[in-house]
């Protein structure tokens, strides 16, 4: 920088040192959300020569489609906005991002010092305005004209990056005052960008390892377990599948594989991963009976009721839970020892010091007997049943969804479903949810924000009241043309509380809780030019989801359910089930 | 309570008290979003015999819902939602009711200690989520039976009402974690709700006001003042219009009214109110020529931005902030004393003590003389106009809105036009709109609010970005039955941007800042059951006003713009007021 640099030059080098650090630190994807302050940033990204850009005008769905693709990508995507409540919309995002250890940047606009707390316009406190839920905040200076400020504004940048892929991995927000003028100088920035400079320090970050003490201690304890069983979790690490399965196979340890753990499906060896617990722990015998001695827990704590429950009334079981990211996944309070190591790396150590392992092979051999019993049950079932329900969408997908695909699950009663009805197999689908925050809020984006990743054929199940909260969400498909197809199970309402204890409250169940809307979602549809189909059986869903998933654009198809009827057929499963086992005599 | 009280009669009495005392204090309107953890509140509410409800599903929208139906009532509202990101996406509603003085009441669910940061589902952290931007927050313990803790229960609940009408008035944060069973005893409720109880403490609380010889040295101050000045900025207290414009005239000081003052309509005397100072403080020649000595400033900081500019180049006048609630709105630091007293009485205790003043007779003349020519000019021109544009939509209005109308006004161009092209006029109009942070977004939600609080017929005008970005507001029209109009200005994109620097950035302007989406709206008024009219001309458009003013129902009528063109539009006015100007040798 010269000597008398005008404030459009020191304007021009900070913005340009900013995006050009994230870049080079491998952050090239810029979700961005108009606004005039943030002025400095946009245009610095627009003439980045490897900059890519998503505009997006609420930044709610914002927030959600970056989460998206940065999960889809296992890489930070950055965020930008003006100042003001923009910046405030993407708190769901960020705590779903902090929650589900998803690496997310975003970079507020603000404005400067002389500007904030006094009366100003659009001025609103944005100064750690994400609280607790980021790994890391700073409030940057106004642009500066020093070099010592700008290998700072490198660093920062850098560093903000290795926050965001940390351990655990999740938002970082950099707040960025800017004056006036606002609008940097294009030339400075092409120059700026064709120059070779260093770049700021990079951090090389270790996994975790145990000292080989503890994990003979470990292998020991392991090999005496004659009844252990593995709970995989959402959020299982990538690089996981291969290590655990061999590991669980060395210790006859059944996997119960959630949805979202990775390990339900794949071309991984899933001889020993069930996936129909959700309908089979449901059986008070076969829970009382099965007492594990030792339980190991990876990834979250899994979504099913009956699994936790199972877990909670074996007390004398020794819980091990191992976290990576050091954190304390444990509501319960059963957990004996919280192991904070690689999950990976810790398989692979055990399993080579397992030789005397000698588990009860009557053990594991029930578990399969029992997955094998439940799987059939529901298949007879599903197999008398021409009309569409709630359950059977997820039979359907299961069969329809080609290898490479991935399936993004909405919460409330969706992932429920998921969880019990959608079996194993051995293509490569990726299901996804946003089960950090476990919110109905955002899953039109972060669904649409995988499809821009560049997923394979992106498949989303909602409710309605989840496509109408994130309804704003579709704009992203039309505007960036993504292709995706949403299942809407459209229930009228909140269908999952007619499952819980309110729904006896019948004088108020539908005001507060049932909450129908009556809302017909073609013209929804129409607004933001999807395609819509309304489908009534199975057939016809099955159908129109093959033609989905060749086609291109976005394309709604609506399965009409009745919430009480939901109630009644998930009801008539559970007697199927437990006939099944008794039939096998697992119980 | 009896000695060996079950959880749910805990529960239930716990829930009982705190729903129950803030209806006594007031705060009998409740805006719930559905939820599993919020049935101890939801139900409490919902059997309370003299609470109302609005449900809503989307709590970014519920919230700002609740701050217009707060503003409308000048009373707080009170939201309720569950556990998890519901209460995050409260946060751009909470900075707004902050930033504009507005009171709210937050109930947000949340999980017990035992289930919070140990990865247990839907739990986020809670604690003081809003930040700062709250004026209280507390987080409640679980349910307790013990007289002491209802005691307390009881004083919370009347603090935080005290709180949110405080001064200044705003958001309050109750944090109200659960452990199931969730659903109270009805007939507990019904009881607990006949019974007669004593009330909580209630807090009595005076208004500032500045001893005499302080007021006699400003009574001397402003008799000195030959030339001065008053401007009502956004949010001026209601009671102030009749002892200012008393104030004003015994000064001589042209008063100018923001269109969010309160002061620019009604049948106040308004015979030293400008309302066209926008456009003729744009002459260079007015603007220099016409010096104050003496500037008042109420309110917040004005939108006009000529105005401010105004006083900024005058800086040797002594500019005076009034300030009942203590602020320090001065952003260009320009004051030279802040008052933090009660305006309307300061008004009258200075007005008593003016015995003496002899303003410059000439100098309230040139002002009005101006006020005068610009208006004229501006009238002329619109009358040589058949076609919209979204200045003439402004006149319309005030031409058509009837006595007790309400008029919402949307941030970025629309309050900028309002500013303008809303001359002031003897029927009593309300005109809001969120200026504490000047967002986009929320404002269907805000308009709504304040039409389910019963204002008079409900005009809200909005840019198409706004109407998108809250579209998940409309709902609540559809659900709650509300009347209102909505006139979308609907230029595809951001208009405010062609306005500013970066309209030169001619290859990224589209992308980032005309941000063009080429949506039809229609089917969104479909899929929410309003009205939709697209007009083309003035005639056609004060028509559908005028017919949808005496409607019922949700009725959207369109007015369609070109962003490059309203520009231009725009920038012939200036010329023409500039010419009457001189034309009535004001400059």
């Amino acid at each position: 920088m010269h000597d008398n640099a005008t404030p459009q030059q020191i304007l021009t080098a900070w913005a340009a040192t900013l995006i050009d650090e994230l870049v080079r630190g491998g952050a090239d994807r810029f979700v961005i959300s108009p606004g005039s302050r943030s002025t400095p940033l946009a245009l610095a990204i627009a003439r980045h020569p490897a900059a890519r850009i998503w505009m997006h005008y609420d930044e709610r769905s914002a927030g959600f489609f970056a989460l998206g693709m940065a999960r889809a990508r296992r890489a930070p995507v950055t965020l930008v906005c003006t100042s003001g409540t923009a910046a405030a919309n993407y708190l769901p995002s960020v705590i779903e991002a902090g929650l589900s250890h998803t690496p997310l940047l975003l970079l507020t606009a603000d404005r400067p010092h002389e500007l904030r707390d006094n009366g100003a316009p659009q001025a609103i406190d944005q100064i750690g305005i994400f609280g607790r839920n980021t790994r890391w905040f700073s409030d940057l200076p106004e642009p500066l004209d020093d070099p010592a400020a700008l290998d700072h504004l490198r660093s920062v940048a850098a560093r903000a990056l290795a926050a965001a892929v940390g351990s655990p991995p999740g938002p970082v927000h950099l707040n960025c005052p800017f004056r006036e003028p606002l609008v940097p100088d294009r030339r400075m920035l092409a120059d700026y960008y064709r120059q070779e400079r260093p770049a700021a320090a990079r951090v090389v970050a270790g996994r975790r390892t145990l000292p080989a003490a503890v994990l003979d201690r470990l292998a020991d304890q392991l090999a005496a377990g004659r009844r252990s069983l593995i709970l995989c979790g959402p959020g299982c690490p990538d690089d996981l599948a291969e290590p655990l399965t061999r590991l669980a196979a060395r210790l006859g340890a059944p996997i119960l594989a959630d949805p979202l753990s990775g390990l339900r499906c794949g071309p991984h060896d899933r001889s020993m991963t069930l996936t129909a617990y959700d309908a089979f722990l449901r059986d008070e015998r076969f829970a009382a009976r099965y007492a594990p001695d030792l339980a190991l827990r990876f990834g979250a704590v899994p979504t099913s009721k009956p699994a936790l429950l199972f877990l909670q009334r074996h007390a004398a079981a020794r819980q091990i839970v191992i976290d990576g990211d050091a954190g304390w996944r444990d509501p319960a309070n059963r957990a004996v020892e919280l192991i904070h190591a690689d999950p990976a790396e810790l398989c692979r150590a055990l399993e080579a010091r397992l030789g005397g392992a000698s588990p009860d092979s009557r053990w594991a051999q029930s578990w399969l007997n029992a997955e094998r019993a439940a799987h059939r049950a529901i298949t007879a079932l599903f197999a008398e049943q021409a009309e569409l329900s709630e359950p059977a969408v997820f039979a359907d997908l299961a069969a329809t969804l080609p290898d490479g695909a991935t399936l993004v699950v909405g919460n409330s009663m969706p992932i429920r479903d998921c969880d019990t009805f959608f079996p194993g197999c051995p293509r490569s689908l990726t299901i996804a949810g946003n089960r950090g925050a476990n919110g109905i809020d955002g899953l039109v984006s972060t669904a649409l924000g995988m499809a821009a990743a560049g997923t394979g054929p992106l498949t989303l199940v909602l409710g309605d009241l989840s496509l109408y909260h994130d309804s704003n969400g579709l704009l992203a498909a039309k505007l960036h043309r993504l292709n995706a197809t949403i299942v809407l199970i459209n229930n009228d309402g909140g269908g999952i509380f007619s499952f819980l204890p309110q729904a006896s409250e019948q004088d108020s169940f539908e005001l507060l809780f049932g909450t129908p809307h009556g809302l017909d979602f073609r013209p929804l549809a129409d607004f933001y030019g999807a395609d819509f189909i309304r489908v009534t059986d199975r057939a016809a869903f099955r159908a129109a989801l093959q033609t989905a998933l060749g086609g291109k654009g976005l394309r709604i198809i609506e399965v009409r359910t009745d919430r009480a009827e939901n109630v009644e057929r998930h009801r008539t499963v559970w007697p199927r089930v437990n006939a099944a086992l008794e039939h096998d005599g697992v119980i």
